[in-house]
């Protein structure tokens, strides 16, 4: 089985039909036409030689785990050589090799490497004084010490407070005790940390004088840099085979008497003098920003994983063809189907709502930063109330929208060489990491519930929470207009309503004698519903601007200008539908309003048909990237799967050997 | 790492805090106490010296695949000798065996026996004569000879009439020549075909003298009896690693100039004489009937996976601890936390609205077969209508619900040995097979739309669609009283009127010229929504009935009565607002109502709380069937997660033999 070296015939015409220049899209959507030239340059430095992802699938366990080191470290060396030849001394395309969707061709099952890079060095950097950092952070830049980020335990993710690990401060030796007083106190799930690192930060509950003092990072050398034997009172290891990410090396860490130096503190904010005495953190107001910066990276990288599915299902749907519409006419490509438009269009125009409202948050972080640079802290609530919702919101529907993508491609969807299987696993698991979703969208009902007392005080607002405000000065929903103006209002009335019940529940509850915070666990399904409509205002928000704003209009084509504002159509319309039930609560619309939002999600539906493979070849994804048999550039979908399928160890010969042992002797027997 | 004897002190509380009975839960919801008797023996037998699950999850593809014959085949074996011991000579427990849990505990990634039992067995009997039954079905019965039932292909899945595979009579030698004229036309996806099955049965498309006869089943010999090599003209393989499901060894096939006898072709309905003379089979309204069967089977199983993944969760949710609600507090169970709650409690109650509507759907099937069986085929459309729009909605409900439930059980649930992940991928698969979903909801559109021709005529309706007449007949909802009644026709009244909606639209259709299926193509929106109320009404109403009828009432006790009113509420209530956008539109509810609503959402979730881990007992399923380490009835979670760690292939010696080849030269390299 060759692979056709033409492009199947049913994507030229797809290309053909386009009404926008492909290359206008991917500059725009990647905001910078510098990053996308660079990621295109990197593709094909570290794509030259890389290894074949179907092969990976037939590995044992622990050889997915060995070519996983292999694999990172090699990609690490040409990344650094490339990053030698164009900025030397720089850092910055590291990233780009751990995380995004070059770290995942390369390593489609993780790296063991990932946490090394992502975090291990940024909190010797953040958290670490001079000294420590040139003490451990340089050796860490440099790879010759390998550490991990050791914060939760088998007991304990969420709550950080309720972490068991102990560091108990000894005076006489100025040394650190560190121990897992439970079987619940172990470390579990950091990157790396099972047979990959030598040294780990581990967070733990700091005891002077058996006084708790909070939770401290601690740098631990957990593994002998020659032998790499584990030290004395360590007991580490794999914590096991997981859904996905196979490669990560997930560990487990339980300490029995372990000493380390009292410099080991990583003492950039609180310290430990050598006395005993504590010395607090002054900034505590910051222990959540470097969250908001992890949550801004986990929404465009579900993004990325989303993008890809729709990519993959996109080309597949145009190259299947399957059941005549007309009997006896030939059959259709599937996406000619308008139900299969409708799984398809929705998810592709939500990936491009998320990556605008993704940038713009990201924009607001940096912005942030130099404000707090400067000691000014008066936007952390709203920035975290919104990395939050989004955080959320982007990993459910990057996921469950993945799964419905699969779905969409039918059988052939389940086969790993789709790779939909293994985008879906990744998406999935950041839902869970970083924040899990119901509690940070609790978090920001709490701040909705402050920001509401404000409105009732008449208080200034901060920018992003204004239109709570506005909207409860609002007698009713002004006339039902149905543009988009007005369809980002009824978005925004109805999380206003929504905060103003939930509030009113909670108050309820208050004066019936609840605790504030008995108050919120019991209004915690209003809460939450009212959280995720705060996100989704703002989503929609900004890409009503985006598409709307003149001077945005005006460094663009026509012809993309005439695309985005189909895009917005689509996704104004199937959000506000998709939020009806809320939205009828608040605001009463006619049949007529209800009829002429179906028909104009029909029809534009149709607008975008002819551009969807266009779109997604705007996502500018490298072959190797989506590595998927059904979503190849070319389209020759049928002779890859084949190719995929030839690959099966089962293919290599004609008899397996379970045959003479068990399944002839069953037959017989039977006879 | 030992397991403790005792079980969790929350799971002990949580069992006594139970108001009802858990084994007359049990032997409600198995419908038959005798059935509940016999699956408990069945697992005795066959769960005594089962393999551990764990070890499956590091052995290579290829010995998943050696264990799944081997395993397949002893509990065959196993499984006949109770048989024997129990009802001599019947066959009633095999399908116990290959599709159900029990299946599963013994085989997690599938049998590749399975389709063997449960599809070439059973079409030998229903396809094929006598004769045909003696020379082959008796040997496939007995094990003699494996087979399977190989219908898609490579490029058609779905659409039946587009199958390419060909089989040519040919006179003079009375043989059929079969062909694989293209490589879309390769056989992909029968389970079993790649290394397993000798025989099997082709689904091809019949040519005469060249003329296309329409699609028929052929018996083929693909392998060698004795060496199980492949026989000439048969291109035969593994289709490779999927998502889930490694055991089934789905296969591919293709086929060259590959002749068989005549007498081959399944010839109880359609048949082909010597002289070459066509017999049409005089039955064609029964294509489908059949499938209405699997489908039933496809929601049952479905809704097992469903409740073993809420059986998980929920005890895993009393076990673990997390996040005082008042500061200082203790960590509450999670399942004190109320938006835990609204988790997993709707997936609970829908398991068990899914398995009475399943129920009272299969007893409608038996009923309908002895119609068919008198040649009355009159209930066959909306049989065939139920059981599409409950296949449909239950495995979608049941793939996500069971996502959410895994995420529910937070970072633990990732674990590959939660098995949460594996249910997942079981449940998902059933989206895709017999009849995809998307396809099913317009089949029933369809059929929707028939009815609401008869609807406007005053023609009488079939029963289970009655209600569409009666709602067609209320100008606008009765009173809203909110009782289970109106709640119940409020889910009626709106599935009415979105057939009602739908019904214009492809009418204004058609008098713009569009061809019937151009105008159910487009209204394929709003077709597959009605569709799927449809269903939902049905579940509802079927829920209600059995809740509420007197006869029904008689027969359990007070405490079981009690439970089960609150269980109907949390559906019934729970159902409402999901579906409130589409009930809003045609019913005007005021804010009262509205907040009514959700009181009673919360008020009956605080109800169910101290049931939930007792309703989960009474799903009644062995700890092997679970096969999860968060899931035992012990409870002894953390204890459990450790143990399985432990078993990792990383974990068997302290040093990877990476360390040495890649990852210390490469620390080294940067020093």
């Amino acid at each position: 089985m060759s692979i056709p070296k033409q492009i199947n015939p049913d994507l030229v015409k797809e290309r053909e039909s386009a009404t926008f220049d492909v290359e206008e899209f991917s500059a725009w959507i990647y905001d910078d036409i510098n990053l996308l030239q660079m990621k295109r340059l990197v593709e094909e430095e570290l794509f030259k030689d890389s290894p074949d992802p179907i092969e990976l699938d037939y590995l044992s366990y622990e050889d997915v785990y060995n070519r996983g080191v292999k694999h990172s470290a090699d990609a690490f060396n040409k990344l650094r050589a490339l990053q030698e030849r164009l900025h030397p001394g720089g850092t910055e395309i590291y990233p780009l090799l751990m995380s995004g969707p070059i770290g995942m061709a390369l390593m489609p099952a993780g790296s063991p490497l990932a946490v090394h890079i992502l975090m291990f060095t940024r909190a010797l950097r953040s958290h670490g004084t001079p000294e420590q950092y040139a003490k451990f952070g340089r050796r860490a830049d440099n790879c010759e010490i390998i550490g991990t980020y050791a914060q939760t335990e088998l007991g304990h993710g969420t709550y950080l407070r309720g972490l068991e690990t102990r560091a108990d401060y000894e005076r006489k030796t100025d040394e650190f005790v560190l121990n897992s007083p439970t079987l619940t106190s172990y470390k579990w799930w950091p990157g790396g940390l099972g047979n990959t690192v030598n040294y780990c930060i581990v967070v733990a509950q700091l005891y002077i004088d058996n006084e708790p003092m909070g939770v401290q990072l601690f740098v631990l050398q957990v593994r002998d840099e020659e032998t790499h034997e584990p030290l004395p009172g360590i007991d580490i290891g794999d914590i096991g085979k997981k859904i996905g990410m196979a490669g990560v090396n997930n560990g487990y860490l339980g300490l029995k008497n372990v000493r380390i130096p009292r410099t080991n503190m990583l003492m950039k904010n609180a310290k430990v003098l050598a006395d005993g005495t504590f010395v607090k953190s002054p900034v505590s107001q910051l222990n959540y920003f470097p969250m908001v910066y992890v949550r801004c990276m986990v929404v465009l990288g579900n993004c990325v994983l989303h993008a890809e599915a729709a990519t993959i299902t996109t080309r597949y749907s145009a190259v299947r063809r399957q059941s005549p519409i007309n009997p006896d006419a030939p059959e259709p490509q599937v996406l000619d189907h308008l139900t299969q438009q409708m799984k398809i269009t929705p998810e592709i125009v939500t990936v491009i709502a998320y990556r605008l409202a993704g940038g713009k948050l990201y924009k607001m972080y940096e912005q942030t930063a130099k404000a707090v640079s400067r000691s000014d802290y008066t936007r952390l609530p709203e920035l975290h109330a919104l990395a939050c919702a989004m955080k959320a919101s982007c990993t459910y529907d990057s996921t469950f929208g993945i799964e419905r993508l699969r779905l969409s491609c039918g059988g052939h969807g389940y086969l790993a060489s789709s790779n939909l299987g293994n985008l879906f696993a990744w998406a999935t698991a950041a839902c869970t990491y970083e924040g899990e979703n119901s509690v940070l969208y609790l978090q920001v009902g709490k701040i909705l519930l402050k920001t509401w007392t404000d409105v009732l005080n008449r208080k200034q607002l901060m920018p992003t929470m204004a239109y709570l405000g506005v909207c409860a000065s609002w007698n009713e929903f002004p006339q039902w207009s149905g543009d988009w103006k007005c369809l980002v209002e009824a978005l925004q009335f109805t999380a206003t309503n929504k905060t103003r019940i939930a509030y009113k529940s909670y108050n309820e509850r208050l004066k019936r004698g609840l605790t504030e915070p008995e108050a919120v666990n019991a209004t915690g399904i209003e809460l939450t519903q009212a959280a995720e409509l705060h996100g989704r205002a703002f989503i929609a928000n900004t890409f009503y601007e985006e598409v709307t704003l003149q001077e945005r209009i005006k460094k663009r084509s026509a012809s993309l200008n005439k695309l985005l504002e189909n895009l917005l159509e689509l996704y104004l319309v199937h959000t506000v539908q998709r939020h009806m039930a809320d939205i009828l609560r608040f605001i009463t619309l006619t049949e007529d309003h209800l009829t002429s939002l179906q028909n104009r999600l029909e029809a534009v539906l149709a607008q975008l048909r002819p551009n969807l493979v266009a779109i997604c070849d705007g996502f500018d994804f490298h072959d190797k990237v989506l590595s998927s048999v059904l979503g190849c550039y070319d389209g020759n979908v049928y002779e890859r799967i084949f190719e995929a399928a030839k690959k099966s160890p089962l293919n290599q010969k004609a008899v397996p050997k379970s045959f003479e042992q068990h399944l002839k002797p069953f037959m017989k027997s039977n006879l």
